[in-house]
């Protein structure tokens, strides 16, 4: 019999692809789910439950939220990764993973044929696909839902027409859960102009009173919070518990699919949108000015070409380098006030912080050098305009 | 009589330079303030009281808002600039000008000299003087407080035994007000750790019921609030009039100096703030995803070098022509909502919109292309990934 | 009868089209063929009686010398673009242009088809199609050879069969000619280790004795040699005339294909290398530091788009002002000795040269500063490192 | 008595300041050179002489050229680093090493003051100094050279009457020579429209033959010549050997020094340039396309900082570790043809060459696809561009 593993989420579409391919197209099929932190047990068992129930020969869910924060959350954090200033890149960076893991998995059993219930209208079936065909050229891939373009209403009656009788009621937000974000989408999000109503959002603002928080980062990793220390993925969901509830990191995500076509989307972010700016704002204070215009244009990059599915372009790998390399002084402590909706960065504390008081505060009486070497030095500073506007006579 | 230009704000150190120049130092001073948003008319006329009772032989106050705007703060809107990803450059930007007039003043008065008021330790220093320099090489520069290195109550004294009885008092928080924002310094910012006290801003936080606003932009520019029509400085002030009540776009800038160490400093920016993130929003939909990029990566070293004082560098025209350029179709409307200390994007309207429908819509059915199309576009995507992997079987 | 425009050649797998498409498809044949520069009067007559005997019912020759240099030669020089600091973009910048001028043709006569010959393996497919959809999106586009795949063989069969008595015989080497530069395959370039011999080349070394020649440059474009004026086309073909006997400009590139693959071509590029290399030689003397340093990452991103078909991204538009910008005091002339097989740059006279003797000239007695002057630049530059040293002990 | 550490090459100004450092000002005199691979063991013998006579207390060679090497000229390969893209950065490369040696060699041997005999007008002062100062802040710098301004007539008299009666001859040209390249200043380099004569070069043109040499790499690094294995020092001389006689490799370098003035300067470096361009191609072959732009981008700036003497920034060893990383397959064999005053790369042979005839080779028929794929390829690749023309009807 054909083997063929299944991404599967318990949802419509890939229980569509459950029962059609193993009842319809002879599959031996073999659901799997990756949790990349957005599952807990329960769900995890609900999904086992339905994915054999309506055809799955078996399914397996695979732990990979450590090896997501290793080998993609990590370095979104180095790089203060925010994709068009804005987004976390949660949904993108997770399905990086959960490519590498799904198609590992078939790999490991023997199989001959991966499917996934992407569209061909989004970025999820390139990023499938290109690392599907990549890391196993020899395994085929099945997209039903992208090849047969069913409605909802059409994969239901075909559920239904082969027993299956599940409820699946549309909810009026899709939505992806995982460590690094929330994404939520809706009627509005398919417009330019609508904003998301509060009740979009999975999290509902319950605090009111202003909570200070201490994030400890060890060579830009997240080590500790309030003094507690953890694992980067045991610190992540700490923060996420206390800030959650203030309603902090939403947004609407605006930006280029990997299909060329401009998409919008919501988020709530709590923990990774103050992870990324008391990173960032460390890394203020123990970078030089050039190891910040440099970490900037990279992680840009690095936010884009793993938005676009380009993670297994060895390129990665030379600006993790990179990127590793400069948080050998990104250690210390960062304040932070939560209030509804918002948090304020207070400031810092670090061994490596260069705003270095023995050196000459900024715009107080200076101490490394006098005002002569002040003036000499804007002298030659000044040099090539002066001899640009000389030549020139304009500017 | 040797003439002399004095950059004059009215505070001690421009005072004592008013005094020490024409009395001890025998030039004859012309004291000028350059206006680029920051000044009421009941303040230039105390300003002009001042200068002229301590010494000064004319005082000259130069309306150059409109300028600034033109020269320095389109540029800052069109390229999104916020320093290290969170100042406006508020300071920074009116510097230049502040010195280019001043020095324009000085050549169109046949001055000899000019003074100003900066200490050594400071960027203003490098800015005022290089391009002093570049612009007018046969002006001589005098910076007495810079040469001098005198304590507060030496300058005060010197004042007092010179006749000249004002009050001194060295306010708690340093302000630095103009079109493009406010900058707070106080014994906060001179701390890694410290954030500033709600006092500190001059803006106090007077609403609290949310507000609807529309920002209209043509080109890039802002030519509406609410509906209502004005030149670019109107709207700004309109705005800001609006949105300074709530408490918003304040923060804390830590940043490299020019002169190699870190400073950091308060600001509030409410106006300048909701502009760019409303133009960044504007531009997410109406520009592709390579004029986003370039755009990025230009912007971040348009504001790196005009914070740096090195506007003048003909390197900036180029720029410039760079960003004029790509704002042809940033135009349509934003919708933001205010509230207490932050603002929403809500979302936008814009004949431009590249969020376009009758392409496919992100995560719909597409109607661009087929499933087959996709899959292709994939497969080749992917070549360079899948032959390196073929070729080095890893990654 | 349904009207098509056939991008036409003369050689086997166009004129295979032409018959193909008239007579198996029932098209009306429009042939046509753009000149950038590589087709003499003569091979225009052939071309046409050819096309015509074959079975088009019209032949155009469109002459888009001028408007290729307009459109696209005059950025490549003012940014110096060598993709991969080696091939001057020859045949990769023609066929945009010839794109752009097929498919206006076909527009003007009102076609509803538009044919090429290229293969589904090569960069000139993307290039022509993307160009054709994004102009024309209702006319559709017709690729027989793409879609067929015969052997030349079965071609030549095909075309014997009809009645077409022609002789087809395959050159040695494939050869591509215009304006800016000949390419030139061969089974070497098929392999990564062989090089073209002498023979491979049109252009053969008949000159021995070195000759001196003068460029003079005004804003960055070609306006004389050796004081000849005449237009920019007329100045590069007048260099080509002097340089190619000397067998100068030969290379062979290696760079990434549009699809991912790696491609290896020879070419000969006389008048353009020496062009990009005079006109770069001019602007280390005229622009500043920062302008050279910006315009060497737009216009390796400029080529690189350009290569890859992406002409009309409005980002182009974007870097095509940025470059125009920087021009503006690139103007004078460059000195260079012509010898077989190379050239050397002898130096520039230019009234914007910033290599100004007033200022202190390189290594010599300085007369624009102090010793004092230097050491406090120097002290000042240093800062940085000297706090980060400070501070974190090691480096 | 005062230990002074003086940077001593035996040429007139650092004889200058051993006589008069050790005599006027009387501080006991360690002459030290650092050898980057530009002097032979006569040269070093008297030059050690030369020290001793005129009055150090004691000299000191250190063998540095293994150091430079792996500091230093290892990058630079990695890079393809050629400054404005000619001059493969000699003389700047040495200086840093030059520099870091010098202060460790006073530390060591707790000296409490460094000198060395650049002027203020040139790049050799900052780099020496800012390195100084930041390894080794409590060690003072001493200039006289560029303190006290002299001619060259002074200091010889200054000599004769101090009792050295040495000839000090200034040859036509001043050369500095090391392991990675020779420059050469002259009386032309001092204008900007005149090259330099044959004359002028060290090397003298003695081969006519062509001869064909083969380069190994690993990893980046030239590990065998001709099949002839060393260590990278070994095989660079080798190949320096074997190509100076062709006289390839030499240059005019025009640029901007660190003090703003454009600077000129002659060089020969055969085997630098020739390893830079073969490694290049290794490269074109086995990187991927993003790899390649961004190694460009990044190597562009670590040529520019390294020149303008930050190579103590950390952000270098950031880019030093991007740089290694992307070398890992950077291995295998570059055919090269020498010929007088040029050299061709013929071709590369490597296991990691990604120009893979299984994938599908270009222009030929495909293999990895289909026309279908292609087609759907290039229709969404183009799809951005297409909705811009949609929505904006421009372009």
């Amino acid at each position: 019999m054909k083997k063929l593993v299944l991404a599967y989420s318990g949802g419509l579409d890939t229980s569509y692809c459950a029962k059609y391919l193993s009842e319809e197209k002879g599959f031996e099929v073999h659901a799997v789910s990756i949790n990349t932190g957005g599952f807990s047990q329960e769900e995890i068992k609900e999904i086992e439950t339905k994915a054999l129930k309506i055809g799955a020969k078996t399914y397996k869910n695979v732990q990979a939220v450590e090896r997501f924060y290793d080998k993609v959350v990590k370095y979104l954090i180095f790089g203060n990764v925010l994709k068009n200033n804005t987004y976390p890149l949660s949904v993108s960076a997770e399905r990086i993973i959960q490519a590498v893991e799904i198609i590992n998995y078939a790999k490991s059993i023997g199989a001959d044929y991966v499917a996934h219930g992407s569209t061909g209208a989004g970025n999820d079936q390139v990023r499938f696909d290109m690392i599907f065909q990549t890391l196993a050229p020899e395994i085929e891939i099945i997209t039903p839902i992208r090849d047969l373009k069913l409605s909802r209403q059409e994969e239901i009656d075909y559920l239904k027409s082969h027993g299956v009788e599940m409820s699946w009621e549309k909810a009026q937000y899709s939505i992806n859960r995982g460590l690094w974000g929330t994404s939520v989408g809706g009627s509005e999000t398919l417009t330019s102009h609508k904003g998301l109503p509060e009740s979009a959002f999975p999290s509902q603002v319950e605090k009111s009173e202003a909570e200070q928080v201490t994030l400890t980062f060890d060579k830009g990793e997240l080590t500790a919070i309030n003094g507690k220390s953890g694992t980067p993925v045991e610190t992540i969901e700490a923060l996420q518990k206390l800030a959650a509830p203030f309603g902090i990191g939403r947004d609407i995500h605006v930006g280029d699919t990997i299909i060329g076509i401009k998409g919008r989307v919501g988020f709530e972010a709590a923990a990774p949108v103050i992870i990324l700016k008391a990173h960032h704002l460390l890394e203020k204070h123990t970078l030089t000015k050039w190891q910040m215009q440099h970490k900037d244009y990279l992680s840009n990059f690095y936010g884009m070409h793993l938005h676009e599915g380009q993670y297994l372009d060895p390129a990665m790998r030379n600006l993790e380098a990179f990127l590793t390399d400069s948080q050998k002084n990104v250690t210390g402590e960062v304040y932070v006030t939560l209030q509804p909706y918002r948090f304020t960065l207070e400031g810092i504390k670090s061994d490596h912080d260069l705003m270095n008081a023995s050196f000459g505060a900024y715009g107080e009486m200076n101490k490394g050098w006098t005002a002569d070497d002040a003036k000499g030095f804007i002298k030659i500073t000044g040099n090539q305009n002066k001899i640009y506007n000389h030549v020139n006579g304009d500017s």
